[in-house]
């Protein structure tokens, strides 16, 4: 990685899907930029993962930003409401409280999460003059989330080349989504090919008090079937 | 203010524009939900003058959400650069140190601001089941930054009608910029033709120790001009 290559920020949660697109952002040359979020997530473990994975992985530079998620509560993976365990997958629609959020998002879904981290990747890549940013989004195994669709990050990207001047002045921002059509065991394979350590990554939305995942939430169990599709074995729990 | 009015957002600073812009959507009839952010502004004073302007508005509920946009540095309103002061207004363009950003973004630009406020909006939006939020943008007094243009908000408002359940549901989001096409002295009337206390509102990038507005920087410039156009006398420095 030299000064010339093109930056790029990438949003890096420590779990498969973020690696993977590290990986991937990484073999196309960039320079790359990794970007994770502290919203006192239940499974802040995963913190730890992509500090990991950043390292590894030989990034410029890794930003944690602290967000407050739980000021507006409305999901089990910033609030007091429970993780749902061993459900079918995939997910099938959880309804909310009433008042709280519509019916057919998985109760997991923090609101407009998406949004908000790639309005803070576009700000740090605004900062970078970096016009590439990465997100792992997947709209195969979660297609309960709006902000997971092709349109939704169309639409992302023509925003962000409004709001920036860099955008403005037509230097394109493009919000790159390589594992968007891809399955669970799909993104594995692509990574293992692309000489990723799954063992650094980190997928459970409720770990046990010494961490280990907890294997019974949907990401467990989506991280479990994506590896026994994929005719492998995880070597985070191996 | 009734349990069956339209609930709406309202993104409130405290300053002149978002404290008019909360009379308009109170005075439209809408339960208004006021939200603020805490990013370790140097004019934090400013979060007070918010508090006292949801209060005395009888806002539903006023949010304030901790965020850290120091993480990335880049603008003189959360950096270590110092505040522009004395300098003719409309704000010329001021160069960013190589690398940082464009040249023609006032320093005083924080990347992405707009977009990562609006992000949040959505989201405490999206949670309320709002589908009104409320910006105080400002096309022609701060045509430096790209993020308050109308064509920005337009490809906001689309991108948040993607990104939402509620969107997708044909619960249609709107972003309001009731000031959008206003001069400071038109938002000043128009305030105080709705009963708006502007001793309340806090305007200054660079207060004194003792909180006082510094009187120099661009925001208080362009306030104190503002009063005067209006023919009125701040009721904040009076």
């Amino acid at each position: 990685m030299t000064d010339v290559a093109p930056k790029a920020v990438v949003l890096l949660s420590g779990g498969i899907d973020s690696t993977t697109t590290l990986a991937i952002a990484r073999d196309e040359g960039l320079a790359c930029y990794a970007l994770s979020f502290d919203y006192n997530q239940r499974h802040r473990v995963e913190l730890e993962a992509a500090a990991n994975v950043a390292k590894t992985f030989g990034v410029i530079d890794h930003r944690v930003v602290k967000i407050d998620l739980r000021a507006f509560g409305g999901s089990a993976l910033t609030d007091d409401i429970d993780v749902p365990k061993d459900r079918p997958l995939p997910s099938p629609p959880t309804p909310l409280p009433e008042g709280e959020g519509s019916e057919d998002i998985p109760i997991t879904y923090v609101p407009a999460r998406n949004t908000i981290f790639l309005s803070f990747a576009l700000a740090y890549a605004e900062v970078l003059s970096a016009t590439d940013i990465f997100i792992g989004v997947n709209a195969i195994d979660y297609s309960g989330y709006p902000d997971c669709r092709p349109q939704y990050i169309k639409a992302f990207e023509t925003m962000a080349n409004l709001a920036t001047k860099m955008g403005v002045e037509g230097q394109r921002i493009t919000i790159h989504t390589p594992l968007i059509d891809l399955t669970k065991a799909q993104i594995i394979k692509r990574g293992i090919g692309l000489g990723v350590d799954y063992s650094l990554t980190f997928s459970c939305y409720d770990p046990e008090l010494d961490n280990r995942p907890c294997g019974h939430c949907d990401s467990c169990l989506l991280r479990a079937e994506g590896f026994r599709e994929a005719g492998l074995t995880d070597p985070a729990t191996a």
